[in-house]
């Protein structure tokens, strides 16, 4: 009875769920694809890190965590009789193992410095459209239900809308490495409360303090870990770093990687990352690597901001923020500025990259992004922020928004 | 080098914390006598275990692992520099370990029935003040803590009040036992936050999402699990069997135990519970199996309301429930008690014992009861709803009440 | 797109698993029977909870467990390609499903005293064919496979073998109430190295370390928990007082149940239940609240005997045991027993019922039991105690002998 | 009430623990330190994370849990009456902090390469030496117990025995990162049965069982985790990787890193690190990133050794693994060898590199090192191989060696 058995019926160890199983050969191959190996060396939450020092999980992780539950849910949905086809299921899958195949590392920093006019979303999905041509139409499904153009549309809803497998499997995930206990949801309860009606997903009536538990964790873990004032410093603080390497980006010398320095010299914006074959190519060798041993290479620069800036994050001594719920006064901020030039004998303008301030905001829940809703015995279905009894979840579709300042300890 | 050590440094385990170590002789001695073994045998949930199977813990856990969170807590609170001497820190721990002593079985059914006129809360000081003359006095500042008569009020606060060792616990340990994991909370986190101030507990701000994740978990608690609407129809039938046994008690045959049948046989309300000495031996050897044995043995008894509440209980054939925002209108129960005459062969008056009626309701937090302080850096405080960002906990400040109906399924 | 969904698709809550599905209608109205409630009433680990207060679980709750195991082994060898019917993946089910149904109260303690000539193995195949005349035959395959009468003995291995779907959820289910978390095993793991060769078990190679594992584990709980020996004692204890209570059962006042009278007036061994139609009803009456219950009465009792026992126990005051390799000299128990007589002024013959001697072993892996068997990558077979490099498992197939004596404290 | 409270009691999060409390200042300025902080990016498991993606935590994360757990060892014995003063007990914790400090990245694979002739315990105890001189002196009775020349030899013991806290955290650490559970261990019952005896440490002897689980449970890790096959592979992949550099260094472009750069044109064995200042300089600053971005570098590189290598771990194309328990035949090597000069058009003294072939060993138990006492209640004392009533430990103290050969999958 012994049986011929594919060698890429692979398991791999999950800390969060035990086991995560790859379901088939195509699965197996595009894991294997030197594109999603990459994400093996991208953390999941940049420099969280050095606030939380379990957060070194890796977008690898967290993607395969996502195509476990993605196999879950569908699974699940079928025990209640609506019909998923098999490679309506594979489809599914894909498209969420895939979801952030165009992640860069540090990627909202990185966006909002040396990669702009792209975002990672139009990346993945360029990097899937790609695959798919090497596969030979393999991906088709995955990328209807990714772009959200397939008929079940309760499949896109499972890639992405307010309640997926992505996010529910990031605060499982983020909520474990950082061990930030609170933002643990139960994903199981979710999933086995999951529904479809007309197309769209819902939640069943008796699962509402699930969902609403849900909400709570991720707020949580928004003010407690993912905007965590530490970590704001420690990103913007890159940020810096990372415009002045742009701004005197001739003179760095060439020790820092090839995919790095084509991203530093870069001008403007991007129209669309292929519209230069070397960005697409140096994209995807691009991972965190390349960034933190730049910073140590600058350790030693000559230029004092790339200095200073590269050491302080290296050595883990980051600014001083305050927080606020106002702007802070433009007085302040002169006054800062020039304090950083006397104490580190700066100039004006160089004054600005050891000055941090912004804003910041989150909304617990979107009403205007795909709702969730819940789904009552006779058949009416509403959304959460007004089936809740109690818990004021419309209070919590206003979005907080929180005002920063960040400089050198040395001057607090 | 090794050392004479009592053989009353008991260590137990508990699968919610790890260990739980008995820190010195009174303790010791004080969980040896017969009245703390009692909550042995008194399950912490009463019936919830019908309808969660893992809800068999007892109130003699909850109090050991209460007394274990009152040691972490005051060990926390010296390590931050509270003053709080050897003897008010056992003081305090043995009030905690006390504050359930006076528990009966299924204590708010028995209330509502057999044990009118005294609540476990006053039980339990006079069973403490029983301990205390047995134990000479050494129970004077447990028993001023337990009753808010000393001098450092924040060791009441930590004995009982919204945020107290003991709901601690229960939530722990219930999530636990019954697997509603969203239940859990992060005490650890929150005994870190503990401050005191103007000698009132207070949170330390950095803990306001560990709060309102406390209360959120609190209340969906009591919505899945405390107010379950099976385990209500359970406990409300229970109140009916022994409503109906007391009724007729004369004529019940002498196999139930002497406890159950003391209580059964009393007239009226109790004024304190050692207005008869026989009152107090009773109730100190009363537990889960007093009861429940007499439902096994009831299960064949000649009088049918009995019977068919005792099978319904013991077989699990639990009422059908039905819950609503509103009460019920009257010619709906009168509906059905007419059917359940018919059905049963039952008098207009015996029917009353089939069909329950009632309301429930449950305040998330109390803002009339001892409030949550919120300690900011500049040394202000804040109640927590109004600290709270966003989580309108305010809204959590206005009870939720909810109406049911039961009866016999097969008259759905 | 809704669908009927049958009321009979419920999920119970597990803190061990998280959730247990109930697969079908067959399963749940056996689930529903009196029979298989009556495990709701019935400790899985007897006395234990004198020890390890968390260990209150039910043998309804394990038996649960150990259904959900065999379902996720049963998916787990689909997937591997081996052939198993719908109808069989049932009956397996329900055969582990009511494995333990003939257990009575306190089991072995019961077993040795006062239901002696039958074993619950037999009961529970006794309430099997009850149950499948019932069901008008929907248990036939079920039996077949319970009493390994099925062409596919692979099934039966998966219900009872030295690593049957029985054992895995035991080891699991008690070191999690305990809170002995040593004894945790990795069942996802080893479900996942099931393999079928030549219609048995066996285990991949590559799993070789965690069913050492798992043998260590089980060793570990059975000198840890199952026969630790403060639990031993009270076990012990246990039977001393159902031994007097049968030599006296005629003065016994009839404040004891039915079920347990019956057991105690009978005579001599069964020679099978159902010789008599009493026995069996009776049987499917008793659960713990008989037996406790009936300590809890006997507390008072004019017999010395019987009311020092029942005291000791209900009052958790057990005996003192001494442990040793070899058996105690007949000179030390004589000793023992005339101090017995002199401080409790008893009889020579009463005096045994407050001294305990006997012996306890435990294999860790019988050899001569259905082995384990380990499939290499060529096909080839081995035992695990040969298989192991160098876990010398083969020691661990040697019986191990503990002697003990057990008497009052007030002695030691 | 409020008091001043250093800014320097910090507190980690930590998902094993829950949460690290940092003692004091001293300890703070020491964490602070930058030879502190490169732990962060010093992988604990190195390559690992290629076979088990969530082992990504660093030393850094390591050396504090261990911290923690000697924190929890000195209160346990002191609160056996055990005398350990206040400064030793902050020695004992900064030994254990730093034990780890002299790890370079990948460890054991540089120090076969590039960092010969030094161990990482030699570096530890130099770097300890160097903080010592900033510190004043603080660091004296530190590196007593470190080198074991305290007069409580037991304080050396808790930092390096065969159950150090070393080990425990370890254990612990990469069980969870891993998700291999089985190799979880009990550290609060180990840490809660220790004892003095003759200033050696000693386990109850009720504590044998958790000490043989220990023991198996670190023999399930090395096999399962720190030998496995594949590992295996990718370390000694690097090892060839890292030779090859060397000997062809002069024509590396300079691409790489400083440090690295240092160490990879050092000619022969380190005689000590501090031989050269600017080893020791380098060598503080060289972690993965030096590493690992080099093999990003060479990715492309011109020499097809250093080239295919590079590609091979960074795409993780790892190469095939044959384990045998004797060695592999040199006729077998041989035509492999040919084979890989034929595929890759290499040399024979080229082809050498990508044919690796070795053996590994290990022992569950050493019996001549520091060994595992058991403590019985009559004061005598058992090594733990001859305490275990059965499983042979004994047998555990032999090393079980087995040979490994590796080669490109192409030539499979």
């Amino acid at each position: 009875m012994p049986i011929e058995r594919s060698n890429k019926k692979k398991i791999f160890n999950d800390p969060v769920y035990g086991f995560i199983n790859i379901p088939d050969e195509l699965h197996f191959d595009l894991i294997e694809h030197s594109y999603f190996q990459r994400l093996r060396r991208i953390k999941q939450l940049g420099l969280t890190h050095l606030v939380y020092p379990g957060a070194l999980h890796t977008r690898f992780h967290h993607s395969l965590g996502a195509m476990h539950l993605m196999q879950q849910a569908i699974q699940l949905l079928r025990n209640k009789g609506y019909a998923i086809t098999q490679h309506e299921a594979q489809a599914a899958s894909i498209a969420i193992l895939l979801h952030d195949i165009g992640h860069g590392p540090y990627s909202h920093t990185l966006e909002q410095t040396i990669i702009q006019g792209v975002t990672h979303e139009t990346i993945s999905l360029l990097l899937m459209q790609r695959l798919n041509a090497q596969f030979h139409g393999a991906l088709d499904e995955a990328i209807a239900i990714f772009t959200d153009n397939h008929p079940k549309s309760f499949l896109s809803r499972l890639v992405s809308s307010q309640i997926d497998m992505d996010r529910m499997d990031y605060l499982k995930r983020d909520s474990f490495f950082t061990g930030v206990t609170e933002g643990n949801i139960n994903a199981d309860r979710i999933l086995a409360m999951l529904e479809v009606v007309d197309n769209e997903l819902a939640i069943e009536a008796k699962g509402i303090y699930s969902v609403e538990k849900f909400i709570v964790a991720r707020r949580l873990m928004y003010w407690q870990v993912y905007l965590h004032k530490t970590v704001l410093s420690a990103e913007h603080m890159l940020m810096k770093v990372l415009l002045r390497a742009k701004e005197i980006s001739p003179q760095l010398v060439d020790k820092i990687t090839d995919p790095l320095a084509f991203f530093l010299q870069k001008k403007g914006q991007f129209k669309q990352l292929d519209e230069d074959e070397n960005a697409l190519k140096y994209y995807s060798q691009l991972d965190d690597f390349d960034v933190f041993t730049a910073l140590k290479i600058w350790y030693n620069h000559p230029d004092k901001v790339l200095r200073l800036l590269s050491q302080a994050i290296v050595d883990r001594q980051l600014f001083k923020v305050e927080i606020s719920t106002t702007d802070f006064p433009e007085e302040r901020k002169d006054a800062l500025r020039k304090n950083i030039c006397n104490h580190f004998k700066l100039s004006a303008e160089e004054s600005n990259y050891l000055l941090i301030s912004g804003k910041t905001s989150n909304h617990a829940y979107h009403p205007q992004q795909a709702r969730i809703n819940i789904l009552y015995k006779d058949g009416s279905i509403k959304d959460i922020s007004e089936a809740s009894d109690q818990l004021n979840i419309s209070v919590l579709t206003f979005p907080v928004t929180k005002y920063f300042l960040c400089y050198p300890k040395v001057l607090a």
